[in-house]
Order: structure tokens, then C-alpha cells, then sequence
């Protein structure tokens, strides 16, 4: 059997990589998804996992180093990529890739942001990392897809190693180290779905941040890794699959990126969920008043049901895996924001009543950003409405304008008015900074504020 | 479908245990565990992987809380957990489960060694956590070794849950809390055995014993884990196996001890090596000298093939996999500690002649522990030696002196004699001391050794 040298290959790809051969419009979306990362961990900030990791791990951290988003004490910069992970997908407000299911920005951004403190980054450097690290992330999740446990939370499992390659090309390792930052990160890829309505299930996106960081350090310092962790016998790809082609993690490379095909959410929950409620936002819009409503049935993807299938929320982090209850709080309160997965909204009557008459009905023909809501009113009228792509999908993308006021609503509780302009202002000029860690400190909470 | 709540059970189990209920021969094998991984671990902290991945971490972490063992500085007690996970793991020198391809102290050992810095633990309390810490793991890894895949590393995968297991209970969590702890280091569960011949290998005992403490010291502040996190549809055993009777789990708790297989290693490589060893030392005694061999050929049990069959090892880590190196060196030398498996040896042109000239039979019918030695001398003459049970099995025990020896003689070169006194009596008197941190204080490296 002779296995192609595909870590080995990766590597020489990563560390022959030009920014000036990656198009501008690649760049913008890179900057897209940075603040609509930086949108989702400002929101998440605030969280009690957040605090309780922090109030954990601030005994055996260095103190001062690294940006804490949204908080004003500073920490090592390693622990900073772990609670900066917590932050960004605590809300489920993070992006999507629209083809594969694996949100692609948390790890990387917080890990490449942790080391812009502690080693001097450019900022064209920064994106240029984060575009290279999203392409080997989503390229191992789609190559070995095909027999994938479905226990293994996907993004989780190659978050690390994205994180590690982004890591490594910031640190401008060689060839070598970048190999061994892959086979270090590659021996810790881990996450399983059933932290899902836990707060392990944040934790999986900050200790991917992590273990990237800590790999492409201790590459940088000489500690050797598998350069065959992927498609070794005993690596990545046999563990966490069987292997199809290998070779197609190669293919294309540089032609065509995946960053390309990333989404940001509207909504603050499960993707799959956000066709149903573009739906009822538009029944809302109507004027269909949820009192009125007898029962409703919904009709999805299977996916909608395999990832948001839950009933009976029982706490904001449960709430966020139900399409039932995203349908019924978006029918009562004509808006789906932070504020309707929480306990509030959870109990009200109204909205209790509508998830429990919620019927949901899969149809395979539909495809993943598609929904159809059926309302029986009260009166024996029927009500229907159809969402062909959701708002946030490829084919209706959150435009930039957009992406800066998704931002400002999470970051009001956090930052001024001022901060807000300055931090969007960084991230929008991120390729001119000639220091990326510039990025970091507009995104810590100041002593004015609260 | 209804799915026991085996988590949840377990985590009952792990809190209603009492240490009164834990017979004296099964602690005895507790402290017999603990001098043999101390041994490894002085033998190993000396390695450049260790110095490395000092260098780098040192950086990020609190200074002066936990021993690194073997060194003078202190740092934080998860980063202390993590240096001295790879100098427990890097000479290969750790105990085996008789029963299970498991080295089960390693991981937990070092979690609590520094849980014991930072939070005060009896070394009673200290003996009985480390007990149902290797309860957890060697049933885990018994529960789904049915299909497990081969590229998994089986002891990296169970060694984090069975260190928060540990820990949780030493720091004495309710029955919610240690199922956190279990859910928070199930989903970091990981680690490839394409790591072998790397540092990575000896990282990942690190790894997961950093993994195991930060879990229980974040279930013991509120932060929630999966609760059905090794028996749920998206949990442990559905991503790492397939279920068998998940149940089995539980069975016979509290009636024997998992610990009570242990055994430890009388040669610094893989276990399956050994009882080729013990056949070519037994050659050498008998006077055969090295130069008068024409070729040899080795009978071993199969896994010995599979888990040590490199025939051109390159370096330390590398040779520590090669039955055929193992084989020569020990006819050679007559004699296979540490420095065999350096390159002096490795490139010693008898070495080599006999490596090259070996071949490997597997005998299916062989137990793990047996293996036959063929030389075909240059006269013409046959001679064999047949090794029923390695020292260090189950069957011929390392006394209880002979770990003494083997921790002195691994210690030498870190610890003064009176040193190497005072640990061993803390090691043997553990269950005895008011405050376990007395240990991890006699295994640091004192200013007056060079």
C-alpha cells in the first residue's frame, strides 16, 4: 500500500500559499466573517459559562497577555483562545459553511487573535491565515463525510487542526513544523454532539482554539509531530472515517476557496431552523395574530430534525437545538433575537402552546435553507408560507451593512457607541494593520462602560 | 429506545464509594502503581520533549504552583499535570493492564499529583481516587473494544474521563457534579496512534491528564457537562465503537478491582516486546555471544507484530516499537534499560547486523506474554529459548524491591540517594499522610543535585 505523503503535501501548501495569489473578494469575505465572529462572541460574553470558565482558569493562568473579548482583565494567551471560543459559539449566532455542516471562523479567529498578542502578526497576515485555515478545515470535514459518525460534532473534530495550520503559517513555521502543528493538533481533534444543550458544547470551539495555538507553539519550538496524521493508517482520516479519495483534499487547491462559501446567521440558533422562521417572521409580518392559531405544521429538511429535533426546551442552550420552539416564539414575537431562547420566552403560555400544537413533517426533496410553515387558524382558514433560500443563506447573504448591525445590537451591552465604530473600523481595515493585535484591544471591554 | 443512564449511574457509583469498602492488597497495587509510574516519570523528565514543551508553555502559564517532577521550577497545576503526563509516557516505561491495551496510572496520576498543589487531599483520599479512576478506564475501554478502531491510541481516549473521574471525586463533587466532569472530558476525548515515534505520543498521556483535571475543576464550579455523555446516541461509545451490552459497564462494581491486573515493566518498550526479551537475555546468559549468531528468528503472539513490528527505527521513539531492535540490542548488550534504545545503540553495527537479520513468525495460538527466540549460529547449531510469561506479567510479578530498584535506578541521575529514600517512603506511606502534596514536593529536583 503506498499512502500518499498528504499531511506532508498539505504542509508544503500551506507554507507555499501567497496572499497575493488569493482575490480580493476571497479577502473581503474573510473580513465578513471576522465580524460576524466578532458579532457572536461580543453577544456571548456575557454568559455564565463564560464567567465560570474564567473564575476556573484565571488561578493557573498568566495574567496580562491577551484580550479577554468583552471583558476588561487580560489572561495567558492560550486560555484567551479557550474563553474567546466559549464567547463565540455560546449563542449559536456563529457562520456556516453553506456545503458542509461546520462553522468555520470561531476556533481560527480566536486563536490567531491570541497569538497577535503575544507574537507581532500583520493583519494581512491574520487573513491570510484564517483563509488557509478555513480551506483545510472544511477540505478534512468534506473528505471524510461520507461514513461520518454522526456522534462526532464536525466542526469540533477539524476545528483544532484548522486552528493549527492558520497558527503555523502566522508563526511562518517551515514546511516541517507546519506538518508537526498538524500531527499535534490532529492526535487531540475531539467534540461529540452530545454536549449539545450543555455548556460543553461552547467549550468544544474554545479548547479547539486551544489545542491549535498550543500546536503551532510547540512546533515552532521543535516539538515533532505525526507528519502522517491524516492519512496515516493510525491517523485522522481512518479514525474518524474510512477513507474515500484522499487525494481530493488536494484537489483544486487554490482555484477556488471555501471561505467563499460561508454564511452568517440571522437568527441565534441551529441553522436548519432558519427557513422555518423566515416563515413565520413572514406569517407574523402578515399580521396572523399566534392567539388566533390552532396548530401548525412544519415541513423541513431532514437535517432540521436530526439537529433541532428537541420538544420540550428546557434552558436557552436546549431551546437553540428546537425548531419548534425558534417557530413558536418567531409566530408570538415577530422576531428572533437572544431574547427568545431565554427562560422568559421558553414559558410563555403562548408561546408553550404553539410549540406543543407544532407538528413537523420531513420531506427529502427540500433542500437544507427551504421550509414551508401551515398554519390551521382558529377559524378553519388555512395560512401557508414558503421559504425558498433563508435569509443569511448563499443565496440571500446578510449584506456587510447588515453583518456591522448584527454587531452593534450583540455589543451594545458591552461596548460604546465609540468602541462599537472603532472595533468595526478594525476589523473592515484588518488587511491595512500593519499590527493585528490592534484588533484584540478594540475588542476588550474599557473601564468606561459598566 | 431506552437508554440506560449509565453516566449518571456511574457518577453515583464513583461518589457512594467508600475507601473502608477497598481491600489492602488492592490499595497495596495502588501504591505499587504509584512508585512505578514516579520510576517512569524521573526517568523521563529529562527528555528534550519534556524540556521542550516546558519552553513553551512556560510562557502562558501562573508560576510556582505544582511540581514539575524531576525539575526545580513549579508552574500552574493543569500545566504541571501536562509536562509531567509526557515525562510519565516518553521512556515507554508506564504499568500495562494485563487484560486490556491499557496503561491506566499515567494520566490519572499526574492530574491528582497536581489537584494535590491546589486543593488539599488526604493520601488516603489521593490512593482511593486514583483506584476509581482506573475502575473508569479500563471498563470504558473493556466496553467497546469489540469493534474499536485500530487507529485510536486506547489508553489517550479513556485516560482524560478516567482522570476527571479521579479528580471529581477527590475533590469530592455531588453525583451531578462528577457526571459534568465526565461529560466535559468525554467530549475532549482523542488521540492517534500515528503519534508513535513522535513526542506526540507522550503528549497525549499529557494531554489527558490536563484534559481530566480542567474538566473536574469546571464541574466543580457550575460548568455543566453532558450527563449522557458515554451511553447517548451522539456520546462516547456510539463515536468511539459501537454499543455491545453497555450495561456491562456497571457489572461486578465494587467486587474487584480493575487495578488489581496492573503490571509494570521491566524493559522501556512496548509490552508485546517483552517476553522476546526475557528469551534473548536468557540467550546471553547462557553465553551466546552476538558476533557467533547467523540470523535469528522471532515466534510472538500477533499484536506484537502490529504494535512493534518498525525493523529501521531512527531513533529512541522509533526503536521502542521494534521488536527486531529490542531482539538485538538484548543479545547484544544482555542487558535492555534506557541507553539501549539511544542511538549509539540503535547504530551499533552488531545491532544492526542482527536487527536486519531477524525474522518475525506470528503464532496465533502464543499468549501476549509468550514468545520463542530461534539463533541459527555460524556453526551450523540451533538454539532457542522459549519465554512462557515476561517478567512483568501477571504471572511473574515485579516484586515490590524490584520497583524500588527501578525507581532508584530511573532517579539516579535527577535525585540525591536521600532523596530517592524520602520519595520512596512517602510512596509507601501514602495512605498514612495527612496532606498528599508531600509527595509532589519529594519528587521535585532539589538545588543541591547539578
Amino acid at each position: 500500500m503506498t499512502t500518499p505523503p498528504i499531511t506532508q503535501r498539505l504542509a508544503g501548501l500551506i507554507h507555499g500559499s501567497s496572499i497575493e495569489r488569493i482575490p480580493q473578494d476571497v479577502r473581503h469575505e474573510a473580513k465578513r466573517s471576522l465580524v460576524n465572529w466578532m458579532a457572536a462572541a461580543l453577544g456571548g460574553c456575557g454568559d455564565e459559562s463564560v464567567h465560570c470558565a474564567l473564575e476556573t482558569l484565571s488561578e493557573f493562568a498568566a495574567p496580562g497577555q491577551a484580550t479577554i473579548i468583552g471583558h476588561q482583565a487580560r489572561i495567558d494567551a492560550l486560555t484567551a483562545a479557550l474563553i474567546n471560543g466559549i464567547s463565540s459559539n455560546i449563542l449559536d449566532f456563529d457562520d456556516t459553511h453553506a456545503h458542509i455542516v461546520l462553522h468555520p471562523t470561531a476556533s481560527i479567529a480566536c486563536a490567531l487573535l491570541a497569538l497577535s498578542e503575544s507574537r507581532r502578526i500583520t493583519g494581512i497576515e491574520f487573513i491570510h491565515a484564517l483563509v488557509l485555515g478555513i480551506e483545510v478545515e472544511a477540505r478534512l470535514l468534506d473528505s471524510r463525510v461520507a461514513d461520518y459518525k454522526f456522534a462526532w460534532s464536525p466542526t469540533t473534530t477539524v476545528a483544532g487542526i484548522g486552528a493549527a495550520a492558520a497558527c503555523a503559517r502566522a508563526l511562518k513555521l517551515n514546511e516541517t513544523g507546519i506538518a508537526w502543528a498538524l500531527g499535534i493538533a490532529g492526535t487531540q481533534a475531539s467534540g461529540l454532539r452530545e454536549t449539545g444543550g450543555t455548556m460543553s458544547k461552547a467549550f468544544n470551539a474554545g479548547q479547539a482554539a486551544r489545542a491549535g495555538l498550543t500546536s503551532a507553539l510547540l512546533a515552532a519550538r521543535g516539538f515533532t509531530g505525526s507528519r502522517t496524521v491524516l492519512e496515516g493508517p493510525n491517523g485522522f482520516i481512518n479514525a474518524f472515517g474510512s477513507p474515500r479519495d484522499v487525494e481530493a483534499l488536494l484537489h483544486g487547491w487554490g482555484e477556488r476557496y471555501q471561505i467563499s462559501s460561508n454564511t452568517y446567521k440571522a437568527f441565534p440558533c441551529g441553522i436548519v431552523t432558519h427557513p422555518t422562521i423566515c416563515s413565520c417572521l413572514d406569517l407574523h409580518a402578515r399580521g396572523i395574530a399566534a392567539d388566533a392559531i390552532e396548530s401548525l405544521q412544519l415541513t423541513v429538511h431532514p437535517m432540521a430534525v436530526k439537529l433541532t429535533g428537541r420538544t420540550r426546551p428546557t434552558g436557552p442552550l436546549d431551546a437553540k437545538l428546537s425548531v419548534t420552539h425558534a417557530a413558536a416564539a418567531a409566530l408570538v414575537r415577530g422576531k428572533l433575537g437572544v431574547k427568545e431562547f431565554d427562560m422568559s420566552c421558553i414559558d410563555d403560555p403562548t408561546v408553550v402552546r404553539l410549540r406543543e400544537k407544532a407538528d413537523v413533517v420531513v420531506n427529502d426533496t427540500y433542500a437544507m435553507d427551504e421550509a414551508t410553515v401551515e398554519l390551521r387558524m382558529a377559524d378553519g382558514r388555512i395560512v401557508t408560507a414558503h421559504t425558498d433560500h433563508a435569509i443569511g443563506s448563499l443565496d440571500r447573504p446578510m449584506s456587510d451593512r447588515a453583518l456591522d448591525a448584527k454587531l452593534a445590537s450583540l455589543a451594545e451591552d458591552v461596548l460604546t457607541e465609540a468602541q462599537i465604530r472603532n472595533l468595526l473600523m478594525q476589523l473592515w481595515s484588518l488587511d491595512r494593520l500593519d499590527d493585528a493585535s490592534g484588533l484584540a484591544r478594540a475588542a476588550a471591554r474599557s473601564s468606561c462602560i459598566g
